[in-house]
């Protein structure tokens, strides 16, 4: 099944999403089927948009934002980084986050490297304290798709991380969450105007994401729509006027185009 | 005026902190305060509750939570770091937030420092972008307390602040958002057991919170309910059965007990 959120007059809807329409309900499925865990969707649908005109926004807003960062073989190595001996975790900010088809805009005052990354991302569907690998497993509600902007040169003169990649449409999310696909048997794919700058088995990752919750969930409690991005092996630069997608195979495509700030694009 | 969030039958509800009581509000005051900028409080009162039995939660859950971390010239001069030429921030996250009253858990794998930092804390009334410094004074609602507990050696350890900083409990904030008082004139106060450890004027700081958010919002859209920690000018060492009260004169007292984690304290 495939859920998504969109806008509807103004207003944040949960949706399920079919070939040619969306099924609005009446509210989250996330929050269901944490109650009543072997229903499909325990809420009620209330009307439905045509896919091809809806406007998606991300697919949940998380009340903690987890991010990996080395967590691709390939990538540690680029990097001339040891490899990762336990899974180390990180934030992002929710006012960064965008949907499938809205704008990635460019600062007008970033230089240099302004780049993407592709990264699966698990979403969690209930609380979790103390989990075993196996009860990691049973908490993703399901899968989306994040593209990790970067703006470079502030990730290296600032302290954190905070505007290098945490600015204003930085984190687009979506363009669903499915739940029923293998996500670690996937390839992920980034195009950058149909045109493929990187590809990668999406599962050959140094921790995979249950390993991340047993051992967040060792001191921290995860709750339902908290949401683990799982780094990439590979990135590529972006411009204004470039639209970039992320696909991975059985989940979907996350595209945005890029504007560069104050211009249409 | 002060607002407050407390426990009535396990959910949570917003109070109008009075003398004696708690007046329970049938809705939020910041959204109603959004709406009506010049209203009271735009909520109804639906009961109350004695002051003296109220179970307080964190006084709000923010979209987005922000911190400061060298902010005050005793605390840069004493970590033997440069002077900030710039307000930069990081995040904190949900999980990590408790109320006045409750235990702050120490991990039992924790060894080494295990520190309380008192903190200012902004509570961010309105949506802010591109703000000026008046807007950013005029954006917030109110102020509250943090106490930013952290685990020295883990924070030297690993490659965030993950666990060192945000393990669940390791976030107190409360007791309650004072709307009306001038915070940057007052005395922060950090006490253990009854003893003063640390006592300094709450706003000599490198940059004050107006400071942080004119720089923020020039990047960062800034929603209401998001909280900005100001940092601390000192810290003190805690131990399973302390109580560690963090006093902000104008604002109120938060206290807490350290307790070890699997035992009643």
């Amino acid at each position: 099944m495939r859920y998504a959120r969109v806008s509807v007059g103004g207003r944040a809807v949960w949706g399920r999403v079919g070939e040619e329409d969306v099924e609005l309900l009446s509210g989250s499925p996330i929050e269901a089927t944490r109650r009543q865990p072997h229903a499909e969707c325990g809420a009620d649908i209330i009307g439905t948009v045509p896919r091809a005109t809806a406007v998606w926004l991300p697919p949940v807003v998380p009340p903690v934002f987890y991010a990996v960062g080395m967590n691709y073989p390939r990538h540690v190595a680029h990097a001339g980084v040891e490899t990762p001996d336990r899974p180390e975790v990180g934030y992002r900010a929710n006012n960064a986050l965008t949907g499938h088809l809205s704008p990635i805009v460019k600062p007008a005052e970033v230089e240099g490297r302004f780049e993407a990354e592709p990264e699966l991302v698990a979403v969690i569907g209930r609380t979790l304290r103390h989990a075993t690998y196996e009860e990691a497993r049973e908490s993703v509600f399901g899968w989306t798709i994040g593209n990790d902007i970067s703006a470079r040169t502030w990730q290296h003169q600032d302290r954190t991380f905070w505007r290098s990649k945490n600015s204003d449409t930085f984190k687009p999310m979506g363009p669903w969450i499915e739940t029923d696909v293998d996500a670690l048997a996937q390839t992920t794919t980034l195009r950058v105007n149909g045109e493929v700058r990187a590809a990668f088995p999406t599962g050959d990752m140094v921790f995979d994401p249950f390993d991340y919750l047993v051992e967040i969930t060792k001191h921290n409690t995860v709750q339902a729509g908290d949401v683990l991005w799982m780094g990439a092996e590979s990135t590529c630069r972006l411009a204004p006027g470039d639209t970039v997608e992320v696909e991975i195979s059985g989940i979907g495509v996350l595209s945005n185009p890029v504007h560069l700030e104050g211009n249409q694009r």
